[in-house]
């Protein structure tokens, strides 16, 4: 399933641009950076309960956000991309 | 329906920054803002037409980038949020 992850990491002390290098770094094993936050992953849900439980467990609740969308199965056509960074083909990757 | 927009905007120059500026409020003028670069816009398929044919005015297509992700009707039962920033009801705006 595809789902996406956006993420808010407080950054004003050290700790937090650790927790957001941590958490961006997470997001990589799981997807593909789209945007600087955001990120779309291909995964079970096996792989989406790891995910979570290892971003949840690095960032600060009280400071940061962490939102999952669901996208669903038909999630190509819902997606749209404009400007800069083109859309890819996270399901591409296989072909690598 | 409900999409959501997430932007990057290269805010490295003066231009840019009134780019972040722009995007910023034609977004909050159609949705809720859920996190620094991630609204939630419940829009009828007009307004979403408008809403695109203003941010596409602003950003500079070389630099930013922006995504829209059409979440569809059960929107609510997709979307999970963890930390601060409480998730809200966007449809909720009418009760006010």
């Amino acid at each position: 399933m595809m789902v996406l992850i956006t993420y808010d990491v407080q950054t004003s002390s050290p700790e937090g641009s650790k927790r957001l290098r941590a958490v961006s770094k997470i997001c990589q094993n799981y997807g593909q950076r789209v945007q600087n936050s955001v990120f779309e992953c291909l995964v079970d849900p096996m792989q989406f309960k790891q995910l979570k439980v290892q971003l949840e467990a690095v960032i600060d609740p009280t400071a940061d956000s962490l939102r999952y969308y669901m996208l669903g199965a038909n999630w190509k056509r819902k997606v749209e991309h404009v400007g800069a960074k083109q859309g890819y083909d996270p399901e591409g990757l296989l072909l690598l």
